[in-house]
């Protein structure tokens, strides 16, 4: 059980890894294109207008289609996971500050603000946030991960 | 402008519509396949290998393969939408109480807590809920949305 548990954590334990620290900032930047948005209504089933009909998104009050809010939130899991291979996620908050539209390149960042060793795996805390045109905040809110390790490989 | 947004909002007044009152649950059931997670990860680039990888899921403490848990929170904004075309998404908490695994079904259950009219929409609060096997807690948490009517569609 020991030896298949090392071998499933090795692929976190990949060259040039360091130890996440309290205070560190892992970042990833994305444009969601009509194709992604399209392929994520068809998996998530959600046949919102706001994302497929630019009449209705302005006459709602937007410059244009929405990406869904669920799949920018996705770049948080995302980013925990390309570091720490295994996380589990135990908690996200989302608040959805401004509209993310089709094509808009978004930073999202995840900020370690707290890190508690429990049964030689960690419980993390994470401020999460994800800003478009330089510092405008998209969406604020804090991730709880459990990391098998603390040692970070490089963002795949 | 106003007849721009009757015809946008008239996606939602389908026949037999009704209105949406405190403590109304609406729910939708079903099963994430293999295929749907492996769609979700080539979307959402998440290659956690709890998705992937059965032996490190279980060496992790899991039965087996599990289902992303932002792929499993979509449900919450597709009901809404489902019944209120044009919602716009202002929050969402989410706690991870339990696995999803691949090929189980999950019950996704948005109860309206609280409904507020401002400036011609709705501000709703629902309580979101998960569950497996019954009444086994997954998923639990809240969101905020704004609705552009209170007149629900049957859902799609």
């Amino acid at each position: 059980m020991l030896l298949k548990r090392l071998a499933c954590l090795s692929f976190s334990s990949s060259a040039a890894s360091r130890i996440l620290k309290i205070g560190d900032v892992l970042k990833h930047s994305r444009k969601f294109s009509d194709l992604d948005v399209l392929e994520y209504s068809k998996l998530s089933h959600d046949s919102n207008p706001l994302h497929f009909d630019s009449k209705c998104a302005k006459t709602a009050g937007f410059e244009d289609r929405l990406v869904h809010g669920m799949l920018v939130a996705g770049l948080f899991p995302q980013i925990i996971a390309s570091h720490f291979p295994g996380a589990v996620y135990v908690s996200q908050s989302l608040h959805f500050k401004s509209p993310v539209y089709i094509g808009e390149e978004v930073i999202a960042e995840v900020q370690a603000v707290s890190l508690r060793e429990n049964r030689k795996r960690y419980i993390a805390k994470f401020s999460t946030k994800c800003f478009k045109d330089g510092r405008l905040l998209v969406l604020d809110g804090e991730a709880m991960a459990i990391l098998p390790t603390l040692s970070m490989g490089e963002q795949q």
